[in-house]
C-alpha cells in the first residue's frame, strides 16, 4: 500500500501518494484521464520550469509575489528545469485539450516543493499556493501554449537543426569526395545521360540546405509567446508589463529571442506557428525518403539489382551469402518519414478545429511536433553515422554502366549523323553489345575517333573546359 | 445579351436565362457560389433524377401526387436520368454543405420541364411546383445523402468493380503463363531466394482479389438510404410508408438493393458509409501503388536497371535511343493513387465534422468518393490495356540474375556442410564469378552434382514433386 | 557497471547484460537504432509468444524438432506469452523494417531461457539454437505479419470491441430513456423542426451499432497469417503441412478462427488487411469526433450557451465560478480521433511502400494500429464512464428552446392557412415574443386551439398515434 | 467525322485532327490517358507559354537560332501566353509523370502555329521543328518543373495573396469598428471572462496576416527556376549563360524575382519548394476553418444559438420562419478547407516519391497546389463579400449574454471577498437570476455599487484607463 495524504482542491479533499509533490487536480487527472500510454512530453516540463522560473522574477520584479515566496518557487523552478523532479508528472497527453491539467500539476510540484524547501507542510499550500503563486498572473490558457513554443523551438534549435546540419556536412563531403566519379543518371527509372556520383550527392546536399533554410524560418513566429494574455487574451488579471518582462527573462534564461505574441487572442485560440512548423518537419521528411529511398536502391543487389553503392554492413543480412546488407537504416529512416507525414496530418486537423477563444487540441499538437522532431533528429543522426559515413560506391559496377549505356550514342550524333548513330545503338541494343562494339562492326568510326568522342565526364560536365 | 426570364421564390424574383430550365434559388447560388472550377459531378445529377422519379412514383401511390401533376413530373425526371438535360445544372462542388441548392436545381429543372411538358409557362410554378409536388414528402436533407449513395453504388458496381475485375483478370492470366519462369526473389531490394514470376503476378492477383471482396463489403451500408428522414431524421411530412416505397422505387428503377436507413438521425448527421468506401479505395489506391512500382522497378533499365520484364512501347521514350520505354502508365497509376489517399483525407476530415442533426460537408464527400473511384477505374483500365496485356519478360535477363545469384548456395549446405558452402559463396562474391564456378575452381562437387543440387525451379516450389 | 557476457552472430562477439535473455542481433539493434522512444508494443512480443509456440508445437509434431528441445522452447513461450519476461524486448519500433530484429529478440530470449531451463549456459546456443531451433520452419518476413495479424485480432476483439460495444450501450439506455424529452432540432446549425433527445441520442447509438459491424467485418481479413510462406512467400525450408499445421494451434491457443493466408506472396508484401482495419478505425474516429462534439456543444454555457446538458463535474471547471463544467473528456475524445486520422495516414503510406516481394515498413503499420486501437478503446471507456453515463438533460433550457422555437409555425400553415402562418412566425421575430403570444395578438387562433396544433412531440414523431 | 491530316514522330505516323496544332506526341497521350476529367491546368500552359518565349530570346540572343525561326516561336508563344490557343491543350493530368507530353503538346503548338505564321504546312516541322526549336536547350525535365513554379508565383501573387489581403482587410475594419462591443468570451465551448468583439475580430485579423507572411515566405523558393538543367540537372545540351538568360527573361516577362535554382538536380528530383507551399495553404486553411466556423456559431439560432451576430440573408434559409439564415459561405468556406488539407496530403506523399534524377508525381502536385490556391481564393472572395460584410452584432444578444454571464463575479472578490462572492454566484446559479440580482438579494452590495464594480468593458481592457 502506498502511503497517501490528503490535498484538497475548490472540489474537496483527494489522497495522493506521499512521495509525490503533486497535488488534487493532477490526482483527479490522473483518476479521469486513463487513455493510451505517453505521457506529457518531458520537453514541455522543462518548458514550463523556464515559463514558472521567468514568472515569478516578472512577479517579484513587479512588486506583486514577495521575496520569501519568490525564491523557493524559483528554486524548484530550477529543479523542474533541470529534470530533477521528473517522476512528478504523471499525466497523459490525452487530457484536457487546454493543457490545464499539467499547467496545474506544475503549479502543485512547484508550489510543493517550494514549501519544502521551506519547511512547511506539503498539501498545506502555505506559504505557497499552487494557483496564488506560482501561477500568479497566468491561465492555463496562455501558459500551455507559451510553452509549447519554448518547447519547440529549443527542441528545433538544439536537436533536429544540428543533427540535419551534420547529416548536410556528410552528403556535401560525399558530393566533393566523387565528384569524379562518372555514372549513369536515370530518369523515369531508366538509364538516362551521364553524371557523376558527386552531382547526384550535391543534389541531396542541396535539399537538406534547403530544408534547414525553411526550418530556422518557423523560429520567427515560434518565438512568439501567449504568455501574458491569461485566460482569453486580454491579459485579465496580469500586472501591465509582466508580458513584456516576463517573456524577456525567458529570453534570457534560453537564449533565445521569445517575444511577446503580437496577438494573444489569435495565440491562444490557434497554433499556426505550429502548424507550419510541421509543414517544415514533413517537408523534410519528404526529402529524406528520396534521399533514403535512392541510397537503399543504389544499394541493391548485390547481383541482381543496381549496385552502385555499398553499405556498411552493420547487422548480418544473411548468415551465409555475403554481400547481402539489408538497408535497414534506410528502412528506418522511410518509416519515420511517414510517421512524419501522419502526425502532420492529426496537427493540421487540430489546428483547425479552435472554437471562439481557445483551441483545445493544444496536448496532441505540440506532442505530435515534438514526437516528430525527435523521430527526424534521431533518424538523421543514425543515418548519417551508421548509413552514410561508410557509404562507398562500388567504382567497378558504376563504370560499367556507364559504359553499357546507351545513352552514350548522343554523343555520336553531331560526328556521324543522328541516323547512323541510332542504328549504332539499335544494333548494340539488338545484339546486347556495347556502343562502341556495334559501332566499330559498322565500321563507321575507329576506336580512338569513339572513345575521344564518347567521354562521359565531358557530357556530365558540359559547360567545364574538358 | 442573354435573354432571360423572371423567376421568383421567398426572398422575391430573379432574372434566369430564358433558355435554361433553372429557377431562383439556382441563379441565387450561381451568384454567392462562384468558388473553384467543380461542378457537381453529373452522377450526382442523374441519381437525383432516379430519386425524384421514385419519390413521385410513391407520392403518386399513396394519393399524394395527382396523376397529372405525377406524370409530367415522372417524365422529365426520366430525363435527367438520361442526361437529357445536362446543360441545366450549373452548380458548383462549393456551395452550401447540405446540398440544398442542389436539390432545388433539381426540384426547379424537373418542374419547369414538366411545366413544358404540359404547355404551361416556365416559372409559373403551375401546374407543378418544385416545392410542393417535385419535391413532396423530400428535404434536401434526406435527399442528398440518399443521392450520394445511389451515386457512389452505381458508380461502384457500374465501374470501378469492373474495371478492377479485368485487371485482376489480367494479372491472375500472367500468373497462370508465367509459373513456370523462375526468377530472383527480393526482400529488403537484396536477392533473395528464387521464386517464379508467376508466383510474383499470383500475389499482385491476390491483392485485387482481396480488394473487391472489400469494396463489394461496402455496398450493404452504401445501400440503405435516408430518404424518409427529412429535414431532420423524424419524417415529419412524409406519409407514412413513404420511405419503404420510394426507396424500393429505386430498388426497382436501378436493379439494386436499396432499402431506408435503420436510423434517419444517423444517415442525415454522418457519412460513415462513405468514409468507409473511401477507406476501401485508398487501400486498393494502396495495392495498386505498390503492383505498378513493382512493374516499372522490373521494368527498369534497359542496361542499367533491372531489367525483367518489358513494357510495351506507347510513345517514344527517346527518339534516339531504342529500349527505353518510360513507365508512363506506372506513373499515371501511382499519382491517381496519392491522389486517392488525399481525396481520402478530406473525406475522413469532412466525415468527422457534422453537428447535430446535419453534416454539411455532404458535396466535398460525395464528390471526392467519385472523384476517387473514377480515377482508380480508368487507371485501372488504362493500365491493364496499355501496360499488362503486352507486358512480356525478358527471359534472358530474368535467368542471368538467377544465375548469378549466391542465394542458391543454401541448396549446397545439407551436401558439402555450412562451412564450404559459405566459403563457395564468398569466393564467388569476391571474385564476381558465379557459384559453380567457385564450386568448381574450390573442387567442392563437380559441375553435374552441382546443377542437380541447385535447382531453383524446386526451391521455388518446395512442396511439390520435382 | 552492468555485468556482461559475451553472445556471437555470424558476425562475430558482441557484449550483452548478463542478466538479460537476449544475444547479439539484439544487442547489435540496440547500438544501431536508437531512434525515439517508442518500443515495440507488448502485444506483438505477446503474439510472438503464441506463435513461436505453435511453431515449436508443429515442428514436434512433423518430427522436425525433438521434444526434449521442444519443451523448454514451449515452456520460454508461455512466459512470453504471460509477460514473465517483459523486461527482456529492448527494441524500438524504428528498426528494420522487416521486424527481423524483434523477431530475433524473442528467437534469442526464448532459446537462452529455454537453455536455462535445461541448465546450461546462456549465449551457448546449446542445447537450443535460436536460429536452428526457435525459428525452425519460419522467417522474419512470414512471422513479423502473422505476429501483426494475432495482436491486431487479438486487441480488435478483447478490447476495443469490448469499449465500443460499452459505450453504445451506454447511449442506447439515453436513447430509450430520454425518448420523451422533446427538444429542437438543428441544421446548418440553425433552429430546426423538433425531435426527442432520445432520437438524438439514437442516432449517436446507430453510428456505434455501425462501427462495430465495420470493425467485426475487418476479423476474417486479419485472421489470415502469413505463417508458412518465409523468406518470400514459397515456403522453402518449411515442411509440408507446417502452414496448417502451426496455424491450427495459433487458433486453437488463441480460441480464434485463425487460418493460413491464401496468398503468401500477397500476405508478405502488402498489409492490406491492416490498412482496412485502419480504416475501420478512423471511421469510428469520424463518429466519436461527431458524438462528442455534439455533447459538448449541448452543454455548452452554462448562460451563454445551448446548455441543454448537463455534463458531470469531475474536476474544478472555475475555482469561483458554480455550473462551469470543462467538456473535458469530449477535448480527450476528439483529441484521440485526430490521432487516429494522422496515424491512418501513416499506415497507408506506408502500405502502398511494398517493393517485390516484401513491404519493410511493418513496424510502424502495427504499431500505429495497435496504438490507435488502444487510444479509442481507453477514449471510449473514459467517456462512457466520465461523460456518458452520469450525463443528464437541463429539461428547463430544453422546454425553452422548444417553447421558443419559431419552427413550430408549420404546424399552424394546414388551418389558419401559409400567409398567417407566416404573418405570426415574423411578429414572433420581429418583437422577439413566442409565436403564441404573436398568434394571440393577431387574434388568428385562441391559446387552447393554438396548444392543440402546435404539439412538438407529435412534430418529432409523425407517424404515430397521438 | 473530324477531318485529320498526319503528323509524325520517333514512332511513325498519326492522325490529328486538322484544325488542331497539336501533333502526334500530343496524339498519342490522348490515345493512352483517358484517365479522370482533369485538364492540365492553364496556368501551366500560360507558364509553359512564358517559358518558351524566354527561351527562343535566350536561344535568339545565344545565336543559336535564328531570327526566321525565333521570330514566330515567339509570337507563337505570346498566343499561349495569352490563352489564344486554349483549346489545342488537350492533356491529361493524369500523364506521364514528368510531364513530358504537356511540354511535347506545348512544343508541337507552339511548331505548327510559328510555321502556319510562315505560312508552312502543319505537320512539316519545317521550318520551325518543335524539338529541335521550340524545345531547344530543354527537356522535359526542366521545363515542366520550371512551368510549375512559374504558375505557382504568378497564382499566389496575383489570386491568392490579394484575396487573402482583402479578407484581412475586412476583418481589420469589423476589428475597429466593434471595439467598443463588449461580449462574453468563451474557452472550452464555456462562459468565460468578458471581452470585446473587435478584440475577437482582431484576433482573426492577426490569424490572416501571419499567414500572409507565411505565404509570401514560400516565393524565394518558389521563384528558383529548373529550366537549364535539362535531362538530370547537369544542363547537357544548353550553351553556357542559357540558365540565367532565359530565367532573366522570365523575371522581365512577368516582373518577378526568377532566379535559376542553385541546384539542378535536386530542383528536378524532388519538389519541397511546391511542398512547403502546401504546407502554408493549409496552415491558411486551418486559421480559414477555425474564423468561418466561429461566425457560424456566433450566428447560430435565430432563438437556440448563440446568436450574437447575423449573417446577411442571401438566400432563403426557410420559406416560411424568418430569421432562419443558413451559414452557407462558412459551409463552402470549410468545405474547400478540409479540402485543401487533403490536397496537401496527396502533394508531400508524391513529393517524397522521386526517384534518382527525376520526380515523376509532377503533375498531381502542381495540379493540387494551383486547385487548393485557387479554392481558397475563391472562397475568401465569397467569404469576404458575401458573409463579412454585411455581418453585423446583435448587440441585444451580446449584451444579454455578458450581463448574465457568472463570471463577472470576479470582479466582486476584491470588494466582498471570494467566500461572499463565490456565494452569490452560486444563489445567482441556482436560482438562474443574474448575479446582481443574487448580490442585491444577499444584501451584499447595493445596485449602484455593484455596477461600478461590474465593469466588463474595463475587464476586456484590463491595461487601459477606464
Amino acid at each position: 500500500m502506498t502511503k497517501t495524504r490528503i490535498e484538497t482542491d475548490s472540489m474537496g479533499p483527494v489522497e495522493v501518494p506521499q512521495d509525490r509533490y503533486w497535488g488534487a487536480q493532477t490526482q483527479r487527472s490522473l483518476k479521469y484521464f486513463r487513455i493510451g500510454g505517453d505521457l506529457m512530453p518531458p520537453e514541455i516540463i522543462h518548458a514550463f520550469g523556464i515559463l514558472k522560473l521567468a514568472s515569478a522574477q516578472a512577479n517579484l520584479e513587479l512588486g506583486k509575489l514577495s521575496p520569501h515566496v519568490a525564491e523557493p518557487i524559483m528554486a524548484a523552478c530550477r529543479e523542474v528545469m533541470d529534470g530533477k523532479l521528473a517522476g512528478h508528472f504523471p499525466l497523459h497527453v490525452w487530457q484536457t485539450g487546454s493543457g490545464t491539467q499539467t499547467n496545474m500539476n506544475v503549479n502543485e510540484v512547484v508550489a510543493n516543493r517550494a514549501i519544502e524547501l521551506l519547511g512547511g507542510a506539503l498539501g498545506s499550500k502555505t506559504p505557497v499556493h499552487p494557483n496564488d503563486h506560482v501561477n500568479m498572473s497566468q491561465s492555463s490558457n496562455d501558459t500551455f501554449p507559451a510553452a509549447m513554443h519554448i518547447a519547440a523551438v529549443l527542441m528545433l534549435t538544439g536537436t533536429l537543426i544540428p543533427a540535419v546540419t551534420a547529416m548536410h556536412a556528410e552528403l556535401a563531403r560525399k558530393a566533393r569526395e566523387w565528384n569524379g566519379i562518372v555514372k549513369i543518371g536515370r530518369t523515369h527509372l531508366q538509364d538516362a545521360v551521364p553524371m557523376t556520383l558527386g552531382q547526384e550527392f550535391s543534389g541531396y546536399a542541396a535539399l537538406l540546405e534547403d530544408n534547414l533554410e525553411r526550418l530556422r524560418g518557423c523560429l520567427p513566429h515560434l518565438c512568439r509567446l501567449a504568455l501574458g494574455g491569461t485566460a482569453v487574451g486580454t491579459g485579465l488579471g496580469t500586472p501591465p508589463d509582466f508580458a513584456e518582462l516576463a517573456t524577456s527573462r525567458i529570453a534570457a534564461l534560453t537564449g533565445l529571442a521569445f517575444v511577446p505574441a503580437p496577438n494573444f487572442f489569435a495565440a491562444l485560440s490557434a497554433h499556426d506557428a505550429v502548424v507550419m512548423a510541421s509543414g517544415a518537419l514533413k517537408t523534410l521528411a519528404a526529402s529524406l525518403m528520396k534521399i533514403a529511398n535512392d541510397i537503399r536502391w543504389l544499394a541493391s543487389g548485390p547481383r541482381a539489382g543496381l549496385g552502385e553503392l555499398i553499405l556498411p554492413a552493420n547487422e548480418p543480412g544473411s548468415s551465409i551469402m555475403p554481400g547481402k546488407v539489408n538497408p535497414t537504416q534506410s528502412e528506418a529512416m522511410t518509416m519515420v518519414c511517414v510517421q512524419v507525414m501522419g502526425l502532420d496530418a492529426a496537427i493540421v486537423f487540430a489546428g483547425s478545429q479552435g472554437n471562439f477563444e481557445l483551441n483545445v487540441f493544444k496536448p496532441v499538437m505540440i506532442f505530435n511536433l515534438l514526437t516528430g522532431m525527435r523521430l527526424l533528429a534521431d533518424a538523421c543522426a543514425s543515418f548519417t553515422v551508421h548509413a552514410l559515413t561508410g557509404l562507398t560506391p562500388d567504382v567497378n559496377v558504376i563504370a560499367r554502366h556507364v559504359g553499357n549505356s546507351l545513352m552514350l550514342v548522343t554523343a555520336l550524333s553531331p560526328v556521324i549523323g543522328y541516323d547512323k548513330a541510332a542504328e549504332v545503338a539499335h544494333k548494340a541494343h539488338a545484339e546486347g553489345t556495347s556502343l562502341k562494339e556495334a559501332c566499330l562492326e559498322l565500321g563507321y568510326l575507329d576506336g580512338e575517333t569513339f572513345d575521344g568522342l564518347v567521354r562521359p565526364l565531358r557530357m556530365a560536365r558540359p559547360h567545364e573546359a574538358g
